[in-house]
């Protein structure tokens, strides 16, 4: 295969304050559709277009924020040779037995040294989506709440950016599309990096509140997605953080807002494609505001001290 | 790198009627950048959002059609490999001189089973899009003509649609996206296939007439974009096969219309991302019609009909 | 009142072949919603944005078409004034009482000279519109079907063109928007007329077939929209006539589609504001295929041929 | 005519700091074509869609805002007959005579309780838009800048907002099509009104500060073209107000922004139809955030003190 290894997100455990509450809200206003609950009383969710069992993992907690953020790779053997990189790279990884999660295999896991969690896995049961795949209708009538199609990336906060970046680039073959140099222009900020030809898999932003989460993003169809998306947030009173709005760094529209435990989110369109021949995309750090609010061109309060 | 190997459409040369009518007809009607012509009074175009030199060659001839198909792959490296693998695959290979086409490295060239020839290269000078690298603007205002973003994918016809096919999996790593069953179910009719994470590099559809094109395809940015484009053939006069529309097979929404030479070309948006784990999408031959006209149910008589 | 008099399509009768298969029609893939049903088995749908009860009746009848059409006048000041109009211009008036159709006040009826019966009346019950009027929100979520926004307006037919032109100008204050000429450039093959600064509110087509429907209009929101109205009709595989697709005339996007009993209707969107100060825009027979179908334009056999 | 008396926003003349830079930004940005200059150094604008000869002037001075607003009424004795009833309303009037202002009839000006000054005029020439009224293309390609179809609407301001509203509604026939209510909810704090079927041809708010200007509204044709307008405006660096976003008032999509003199402009989009027999809509004080910025839910600061 000509797109191998690490192949895409694949789905992140959130904590939330109220998981009933929680639940509602992935549920009725983020439209997501509920596949499970185990024994943890985790709570399982996926979107609209994915085939596999999910990709958003609930657990209630007193604290917001990530547990983990997991990649689905190409094979096992795969998994295998990449567990093997990250050994060799000297980073400590621990292998979650299949079944941990519902209908998953088996995960890795490593630290990143911006102090996340990571997972690599090869398994996932194959659930296919309400098309179908004989002979599928182009879309589904009716669908209530956001309905993202899938889960598309992550952008996540920590001080030892430079480790992280290197360790996705040498060991788990990302690139680096886009970056926001620091004042002297000697450092990265901040890195939007892919692992296939989209603009982004996941973004790290240098940041001394290690292993915290900025946002997790969901993809839409359109721009007019993107309105919609914002007029079901309203019509909920979800708290929307900034947008509609276009991003300068990789020229999606968007919206950013929280769920009820304040866990930011990111419901987006577009952006372009990005493949590994192409150099990266250089902002200065005068331009970050334009960079990621295209059309205010400030970022604001929230969107540089907000993380969970 | 996660996405290795072959990665995606690059170039093609096309066979025109008449060069200047056709240099007209890609630079005004579809707002191509006319980037150069070479010796052989070729003429070379990108689209907007490319930064490789150049995605389509016209060359004057008098029959219509295309010469030669190319992708380009991750590294000299990779290239090395694929002419090995393909060597071994029994598949005679030609190296083309860097330089033959402007701007452009060794090729590996090669003839697939029915009847097209493909190319391989790793090296196109880098030239940048319009927006550059450096704190870019997101849009160019007062883009003329349809202005697609980039070259896409060809759907292609011939007799061994097998053993091309097969050629493109075992080889080159390329994985059926959608495939639309032969009458007794048995074989495939039309695959859709992908070296990326896109729904479709290419299709290749069974067909007595080896080495033909059905159509080159334009990625657009919206459905606004599609209606845009159908407006700009009206304006311009140019001959629309059918749309806009949506297709059930990759679920985008296009036009297919015809340049001056009567090549038919594709302008279209949106499509599903197609990962290598997930199963292809299967149509029967009755509901070929709806596969590929969603709206109107019914393959038209050109589309089974026409190729160049 | 700036806009006094007639202000706009109120409701119609539309005759179906199958009551109950119609009503699925209307219902599930339209998305109207049934209001009521009378003594007579007439069943009354209203539209999303649409405040007073009505504005279609379906009957069951062996023969598809409309029975009427009816405009809202804005007082029933301006109803005794208009029949008064109307009397003296010599053309014949018939009142229809209050409660005839549920919730509708006392109707002015009277013969078009293309044979339609045409309806005046200014009341009719207030039933808002799902959103309200107090401090209401944008959309509703997780509509099914097309829902349009509104009826729109009409396309009849009938030989007597210039009767009914000049009766909708000269009594009613219609305004002809734009027309399409006459092979010898000397009269009116049609007109887009419009009482309000629609484009149009109706359209008559020059035909030897008197008192004959070509189609009934429902605006939606968005060219998206009508993709997904395209879509749905693909889901429920109604019948496309054409479309998706741009009118040249009035400039809107639109598709045509035939209802179970093959009434023709469309769902269109968009179109410039019409204000009686303008001069109509003028079509030569010629173009009259790239005004109406502004894509392929070509007229289709079915367009030319089927009214009901 | 069913559309008679006053029809519609015609022009306005605004008053801007530096002449030049203004032109720049009018036709550059806004995308507006220059028609003409007087022998007052005025500057003339009319939008793509427009046909009479202008709906902007623009003149040197001072201090920014608006110096008139001009409604087109339907005809000459339409003219007549509302400048008689603003006298028998004892409201005074002045005659402009013809000339005035370029291409431009007699202007009937008079001055509204709220301060500011209103204009009624009956002809201007017609200079129809580029896509003619003669077998017509749909749209122009490659138009540089926002380029709105048409002059809408204005917002503005003043105490005695009763006063305005009466006179609008009884004299010049436009009706209240939305309402925010005053804390007490016994009054009016802010009023939509029309005079047409558009959700609003001019809207007044209750401000201390008399004949001041709010926005002058410009229609777009899509929420794409909202994107495309928020875009252009980072472009060129034009200060953005608020937008792209929805109102909950009139339900339009829009983006506030200004104009290098500091006059806040509006490039919006959409809206329903409101007709003189619908109830106004009605807003509590406490939900006006909602109903102008129906995402962020709550007035900025910009928008409750900025005026001109």
């Amino acid at each position: 295969m000509a797109l191998t290894g690490v192949m895409r997100p694949g789905h992140c455990q959130l904590r939330v304050l109220d998981l009933e509450e929680s639940v509602h809200f992935y549920q009725d206003v983020m439209g997501l559709q509920l596949v499970g609950r185990d024994r943890s009383n985790r709570v399982y969710f996926k979107c609209l277009d994915e085939r596999d069992h999910h990709s958003l993992v609930l657990r209630q907690s007193e604290r917001a924020g990530m547990d983990f953020y997991a990649f689905k790779v190409s094979s096992r053997a795969a998994l295998d040779q990449l567990e093997a990189d990250l050994r060799a790279y000297d980073v400590a990884t621990e292998r979650i037995p299949a079944g941990d999660l519902l209908e998953t295999g088996e995960r890795v896991r490593f630290q990143a040294p911006t102090g996340h969690l990571f997972e690599l896995y090869a398994d996932k049961k194959h659930v296919g989506n309400p098309m179908g795949t004989h002979c599928p209708e182009a879309i589904i009538d009716g669908r209530r709440g956001i309905s993202p199609l899938r889960l598309d990336h992550w952008q996540i906060h920590g001080s030892d950016l430079d480790g992280s970046r290197d360790l996705f680039c040498d060991v788990l073959g990302f690139k680096v599309a886009e970056r926001v140099l620091t004042e002297d222009g000697q450092g990265d900020m901040a890195v939007w990096m892919s692992c296939s030809h989209k603009a982004h898999d996941i973004a790290f932003v240098r940041d001394t509140r290690d292993n915290t989460l900025h946002h997790a993003a969901y993809l839409l169809g359109s721009w007019e997605g993107v309105l919609k998306a914002a007029d079901i947030m309203t019509i909920h009173r979800a708290s929307i953080d900034e947008g509609p709005m276009r991003h300068g760094i990789t020229k999606g529209t968007t919206i950013y807002a929280f769920d009820p435990s304040g866990n930011r989110f990111e419901t987006f369109c577009g952006g372009y494609d990005f493949y590994p021949d192409m150099e990266p995309t250089v902002w200065t750090l005068e331009e970050f505001g334009r960079g990621v609010f295209y059309h205010s061109r400030r970022l604001n309060e929230r969107f540089l001290t907000v993380v969970t």
